[in-house]
């Protein structure tokens, strides 16, 4: 929706594996034309970006740098990247012509209904290039989620798959872990607190599943800093240490803001 | 400013420590007059919501009880309410004219510049009457609360407890540990999940510091209840148990479901 409002493409094509997804989308507005088929697809794309769940995309990036045209940028949008820039390494077409991105932005809402053309406006696109990425290929990647309104971020896939166990998947973590712990009969008292706290365990199961597998060893790590936190309040509260607790309090909350200041006005 | 806006109340005071804070409210239209004495703020009140944090509130309430007409409802509206009961039923004229409440509604956000008149609409308002609370007063406070816009329930003030324990304070706790577990480094790399996640992180140290110790053996239940969520989590992404994980994210989406479903519509 960003590309063609914007006027940055010519043609958008959406190729998916069910036709009916495909239609909703093209009634949406959000693609101009539809395939099933990934080689017709890509056949004369100037970019592909693969929006599959992280355990298919680095296989369908190197399907589509069969299928699309030597010059063509291939970039993704997956939430893990070491992985996946290690399997497309693995061919020398695909690493040609493959960087790989993680633009955070989304919700736990999935489908064309969901589609905003204002998504990734003033939003963080990380690009993990390895060393073989080419030059040229990174900054045509740089170009493409600038061009969507992305500020874009570089660094290594390991450092980002790190960064964002803390930052993205331990934040799905701890939602899915709130969500369960409360019995069922008792939501009726739940507000606020709840429903923020809770919002992303309504993602999609399969995506998610797949991403933890893919992090799992950081995620690990991010867990156990969390676990470390909540370990400190439970004892501070067993002992009703005053001081231990507004500390504890303080700490978040200083946390808190600093993440605030960091928001672009009206965010 | 819900009793002003309906035509609810023909004077709204305003009682606190602070007179810039009432100049403040008083300025916004929140309130139509103020005082810093107690007894003058309460001489003439038909209802008196006493809103100080809740170590604070049983002795605000007997305090009120002493001045205000023996006709006036007295009512609060703390996060949690066994032990403000217990103590406020020390005082017979105090136990005769308090009624418990708990409004589920309000934000991260203290002071009268994050004023809504709006607050109260459709939320649930738990009413925690005891064996002492005399049935005319039970039918007021009924009566004042649904006026706001609240839904009522009621149950005893122990049970109550126990529940926002898991509805609201393990959510603070989670959402606590959830912002100072990341790394301020990190923090460009914070999105939408983390934002939410992390949200009530903010709100105030001293009046949270006093609900956790306030409630802090239910709240020990339910932080064990979660930590129980995670640690299954951390244990089938060490064996990379790809069901297991897929089993414990599914269960958590369903009890979301399960919220989202009791949300009214619009919220």
């Amino acid at each position: 929706m960003t590309l063609r409002g914007r006027g940055l493409a010519s043609t958008v094509v959406g190729v998916g594996r069910d036709p009916r997804t495909l239609d909703e989308a093209r009634g949406r507005g959000v693609i101009d034309r539809a395939t099933t088929d990934m080689a017709e697809g890509v056949a004369e794309a100037d970019v592909v970006v693969v929006c599959t769940p992280v355990s298919r995309i680095a296989v369908d990036v190197r399907r589509a740098a069969e299928a699309a045209p030597k010059t063509a940028l291939i970039t993704d949008a997956g939430s893990t990247k070491r992985r996946i820039v290690e399997e497309v390494e693995q061919s020398p077409r695909a690493a040609d012509q493959f960087v790989a991105a993680h633009p955070l932005a989304g919700s736990e809402r999935s489908g064309s209904a969901f589609a905003r053309a204002d998504l990734f406006r003033d939003r963080v696109c990380v690009l993990t290039p390895s060393a073989r990425t080419p030059a040229s290929r990174l900054r045509a990647a740089r170009a493409f989620w600038s061009a969507l309104g992305c500020r874009i971020l570089e660094m290594s896939p390991a450092q980002h798959d790190e960064v964002v166990a803390y930052t993205s998947h331990l934040p799905h973590a701890t939602a899915a872990s709130l969500a369960s712990a409360v019995p069922a009969d008792w939501l009726p008292l739940a507000a606020g607190a709840f429903r923020d706290g809770s919002r992303v365990a309504g993602a999609d199961t399969e995506l998610w599943t797949a991403v933890f597998r893919e992090n799992r060893g950081p995620l690990m790590t991010a867990i156990g800093s969390f676990q470390d936190r909540l370990a400190t309040l439970k004892y501070a509260l067993m002992n009703d240490d005053e001081d231990a607790i507004r500390r504890w309090w303080a700490d978040a909350r200083a946390r808190r803001a600093q993440f605030e200041a960091l928001q672009p006005p009206e965010s």
